[in-house]
């Protein structure tokens, strides 16, 4: 990602962030972070993040999704003896399609961007609805066409650990000049 | 307390936390804990809680202050061998005026209700800020004129251990019909 594109997904978050009245501080906003897992088009397959807390006990984001923006599918496997991260999803606003391992519905309300989307059980998530996910549950999400935002209460996170599905994922930016 | 003045207090938390933007479903409503911690006069010394989460390995909370209330000078022991309750309070509406121990403020933001408020270090929460207490730190908090809103992100909570200063304190609260 260019460092354009990156500023520009921030103010964007930023804004949508505002609008659900959540407050952030000026810091926060400098570190926001917008990953586009590598993948070169944050728009369809990406995601923008608060950072609250990430200690060894708890972590908590607010997760920041564009209209019809996708979070790839992936897991949380143990990491170093621990556990894989347990995660609650949620909803602040708008409306945020989340799939887990499970029956496919028939008419999924989110479109998968690729072929490496392979579960299909829907959870529909409003705003005041939430979904905890067990450790090494496969899972991705897609926002509505309003867009949508989800607090993320879990055990701590080490993103780098995580399992894409997409063999072309890398979770870790690779930022241009 | 009387189920009425449970009832009439929760629904004075609803509408805060509407007001606040933030949508919580019709079951967390109805479980909205009302906690006057057996002082009998919610009003000053007392909290209402929504419990998003709260598993073996991580909490969740929204913490809802009328204006002025007071949650009482307490803090979080170990408990079956578990280190005490680490917690992160983020303000997301009004002022929150939060005492640790340290160095006192020479003009305190909050009156402490009773004598039984020994910590006096004051950390002022506007909305955006945060502040992350470590286990077994004494604390206390009040709200500012305008009441206020705080999510608490944290390891797993067992109200019924913590220790509060007012030998009084009775947290598991008693229903009178």
């Amino acid at each position: 990602m260019k460092r354009s594109e990156i500023a520009s997904a921030q103010k964007r978050a930023i804004e949508m962030l505002a609008e659900a009245g959540i407050a952030i501080t000026e810091k926060e906003k400098q570190e926001l972070e917008v990953a586009d897992f590598g993948l070169g088009r944050l728009e369809t397959e990406g995601l923008e993040i608060v950072i609250y807390a990430n200690n060894d006990r708890y972590c908590a984001k607010e997760l920041v999704l564009f209209p019809f923006q996708t979070c790839p599918q992936h897991m949380h496997p143990p990491v170093e003896g621990r556990q894989g991260k347990q995660e609650t999803f949620r909803c602040r606003k708008g409306e945020v399609y989340l799939y887990v391992p499970g029956n496919p519905v028939a008419s999924p309300k989110a479109k998968p961007p690729t072929e490496y989307y392979t579960v299909l059980h829907e959870i529909v998530l409003k705003p005041g609805d939430q979904y905890t996910l067990a450790p090494e549950t496969l899972h991705w999400f897609q926002a509505g066409s309003e867009g949508g935002i989800v607090s993320e209460f879990s055990s701590p996170s080490v993103d780098e650990a995580d399992i894409f599905t997409d063999p072309n994922v890398k979770r870790i930016p690779v930022i241009e000049d």
